[in-house]
């Protein structure tokens, strides 16, 4: 298994569109699965487990869209389960399923603990062997490489280490290109999973996988340890996704594998692409990308306290345990009250605003700063208010529109549906424009009024997508009359920013981001914006 | 350290307060902080670090407080640097800082790479030991507990070993009662840590403790296996929380530690206030608590997939790794396209409703569950909205109320701030109620002029609040004019239920999901609700 490169390869099996889309909150399209296939494709994982055919018709269309498709770099894999007790393999319906989703490579689980035999499936020790055996050889004589998953093995190999081995065993021998171990209730130590990997490998005449679940907040560090201990197959997900507390996660385990420790995961050059793929999925499965999360988090590489900042600007190394553009991801700094001037002024160096010159301003600059927090307002993570925020305070800057009245009615009227119409009023130069619009709800009305009276002198604006919008409750002990604060992340063509408002008013909080999000294009050129990365 | 139940003892360290808040989006008022202290002192731990009196005014104020309360289990802990390069340490404001917050316990943090004093604190080595001793002899002859957080410790390590072992040595001769190997950029592996902690338990005189950080996702797996080879205190926060990524997860590690490793962190009995601490502290500092958590999240021990929906239902044991009430957590059944009749048969028994000899009503549930999936709806954080959905489908299902009409007016006008209106129609029985009302935002109006038309049939509804209020748009692209999912926590004196909305308009998706949570506690008396977990 050693690559050209003189480095050990670890194969990197996702399970994300699988075991992933068990976890809650994930509900992917055929489209939707697909899309993120193709992505890991183009990070370079060897398999990409699409689904479970014998589950649900969607999986059974990805299969047969997917085999339609040239895959660069992973093979496509179907799971399934071995056949059922007292069911000839060639008659077994959930079989018969994976062999026709027509994949190189199919994946099926059985049993490795006595007491699931015995308790979940009501079948004999002996049986449960058999029903291995003779899946993988029904499958290998199909011409698949047939991966088998032995679900609970740790915990079977702690009951009866003898019935555990042998149920690998019998697959071994069935002609399993690869046995891999599954902790499936994530309940499994580092210690024991790595001294049980350690003596799996020496018992069985075929390749160790490892499949591991978050549980006890060790599903990266039980498979790092597992292939240091001779796994050659990594199972995991994207981001972690998957049932309960989700699976190993595979944006952590591939840093870590192949750049802390030299073994080869995926194609030379591939892995700064990870925090591409990792927001990606994130998007398509339409849940927010996760700031905390290593390696790819859009905080993993922030920096807040004072102290830290300072250090960080000196040298990087002494606050990064990783540069982050190995993995694809960026640099931060953070405003906030734990920080002070020196914070503004780096932060508006990273807008290309040099601020060095001018202490009254960055002063006045981090009172209001302070007292917009205070508000409930939260500039970390909405760098265009910021900026505009910085902007305004400079002498000479021109506001491009002013707002003069807005209004937005919404009504239900028994019988006839809703309706929502806004009316804006603005004055851009010595020009009052008041328009009317009705939208499908009051902030889509709003910006749909908005932009009619903007379009006649800024025809650009109709370029602005909003692409995501969020709504927090600040004080949960207001009821409906509590603070919220609304963010925003808007978009053209060449580049995305994000913008904050706060009231108690919904209504005002998403004015107040909607009206920065409509602002920012209209005072920052997309050229300013290239390649203003934060000096390291 | 061995406690008198002759289980190894484990001084947990809690640093929720300090580092905790150093992470994106926490900020925390004084009142917080106490808050957090008196949960963790609940919980039980050895020790809270309160803050870093030399950073902020906050923290001063913090410690005035703390020290007029009786701590039941915990000692409270003040963190600060060593003396500045060429200061006295009797000079060294920030150490005056230290002294005069009058905590029993003082950590400070020193260096112990050879790079960052070259580099960073720009000074001799020589000089920074006699920092180190200086600071700990100062501090312990004011009469404290000391612990020396030995910064960078792991990258200084394999740096200089002996260079970093003599600033340990350094803190232990001038009396340190601990020293801390802080693994600060969070990228050192498992392996070499346990090595190092294993070499410096035999070469120092005094205690060692762990602190990890995240960077890796290795916190947790470090700190264990720091703790197996010989660190008697363990470092973390609550929930991660924490610089970048997050410090060592406290939640995760104290059951592991505990529960499955048999040392003592906790008095006993305590673990099961595990869950509870952890959403208070969320709570309290406004984040959201995740719900991947491992032990205490909610989707811990949350079960969606048919296959182990069924199995959990024959044996818990056969898909959780421990039983949720250890921690004080509890099971959860998703209803989901993945899972079929059978869960929400399950589920509707949760709701102490038997679907049992009702097929036909179960399988229109289950389509028009379907449906409204399909929709945007999403019930699985919304158990009142399924409950409601069931119990309309059964025969004599009387509504409390029905919606002849509402509206809002949401109104800016120069000058005059902002506005908002609601007007609203009920019938209920025979009787129309139409009434109006103002709030500091649309859903506040309409909530207010929804409990005026309620309120005279029904006075208990003065007791409903709403607790939280989130939005998520669905379809990121289209803009203002996506449809958005609300949800609601709402609760009484006595318990509390989620609710769900989706609509392309968000005061309509809001008023869904308020009518249910204004419905929910009129068609579910409370002794219902009271006691009626999944029967595991």
């Amino acid at each position: 298994m050693d690559g050209t490169d003189g480095r050990r390869r670890v194969a990197i099996y996702d399970t994300t569109l699988r075991d992933g889309c068990q976890g809650s909150g994930v509900s992917l399209t055929t489209e939707d699965k697909l899309k993120i296939a193709r992505a890991l494709d183009r990070l370079g994982v060897a398999y990409i487990e699409g689904g479970w055919p014998g589950s649900n018709p969607k999986d059974i269309a990805f299969f047969e869209r997917a085999a339609r498709e040239t895959w660069q770099h992973a093979r496509i894999a179907a799971f399934g389960s071995t056949r059922r007790a007292g069911v000839r393999a060639d008659e077994d319906p959930n079989l018969r399923l994976l062999v026709e989703a027509g994949t190189p490579t199919v994946t099926i689980v059985g049993k490795a603990s006595p007491f699931q035999v015995q308790h979940v499936l009501n079948t004999t020790l002996d049986e449960n062997l058999r029903m291995v055996a003779d899946s993988v050889a029904h499958l290998k004589q199909a011409g698949r490489e047939v991966f088998f998953d032995a679900e609970h093995f740790f915990d079977g190999y702690s009951e009866d280490p003898e019935y555990a081995v042998a149920v690998l065993r019998a697959a071994c021998e069935a002609g399993a290109d690869a046995v891999v171990l599954c902790d499936t209730n994530g309940g499994t130590l580092t210690g024991p999973l790595a001294e049980a990997v350690r003596r799996v490998v020496r018992a069985v005449p075929c390749a160790v996988g490892i499949h591991t679940h978050n549980d006890c907040e060790l599903a990266v560090a039980n498979s790092i340890a597992a292939v240091e201990a001779g796994a050659i197959q990594v199972q995991g997900t994207i981001n972690g996704l998957g049932e309960r507390v989700g699976n190993a996660n595979l944006c952590s385990l591939i840093p870590v594998l192949e750049y802390k420790l030299g073994y080869r995961c995926l194609p030379p050059g591939h892995l700064a692409r990870l925090t591409e793929v990792s927001r990606y999925v994130a998007e398509v499965a339409n849940l927010a990308h996760d700031p905390k999360l290593p390696f790819v988090g859009a905080q993993a590489f922030t920096h807040k306290a004072g102290l830290h900042v300072h250090a960080v600007a000196k040298t990087p190394a002494a606050y990064e345990h990783i540069p982050p553009e190995v993995v694809g991801n960026t640099r931060h700094i953070l405003v906030s009250e734990l920080s002070g001037r020196s914070n503004v002024v780096v932060k508006a160096k990273s807008f290309g605003i040099d601020l060095g010159g001018q202490p009254d301003i960055v002063r006045r600059l981090v009172e209001q700063i302070k007292e917009l927090e205070f508000l409930g307002f939260w500039f970390e993570d909405a760098d265009a208010s910021l900026e505009l925020l910085i902007r305004r305070a400079l002498p000479g800057y021109q506001a491009p529109f002013e707002v003069l009245d807005y209004t937005v009615l919404t009504e239900y009227r028994g019988g006839r549906g809703m309706l929502a119409e806004a009316t804006v009023k603005l004055r851009i130069g010595d020009q009052v424009f008041h328009t009317a619009a009705e939208g499908n709800g009051p902030v889509n009305a709003l910006d749909q009024a908005t932009r009619k009276a903007l379009q006649g002198f800024y025809p650009q604006i109709s370029e602005v997508r909003l692409e995501d919008y969020k709504v927090r409750v600040l004080d949960d002990h207001h009821g409906t009359g509590a603070k919220v604060r609304v963010w925003i992340r808007s978009g053209d063509h060449q580049r995305s920013w994000s913008t904050v408002g706060c009231s108690t008013n919904i209504i005002e909080a998403s004015w107040m981001a909607l009206a920065d999000s409509l602002t920012y294009p209209l005072v920052v050129p997309v050229t300013e914006t290239v390649m203003r990365a934060f000096p390291g």
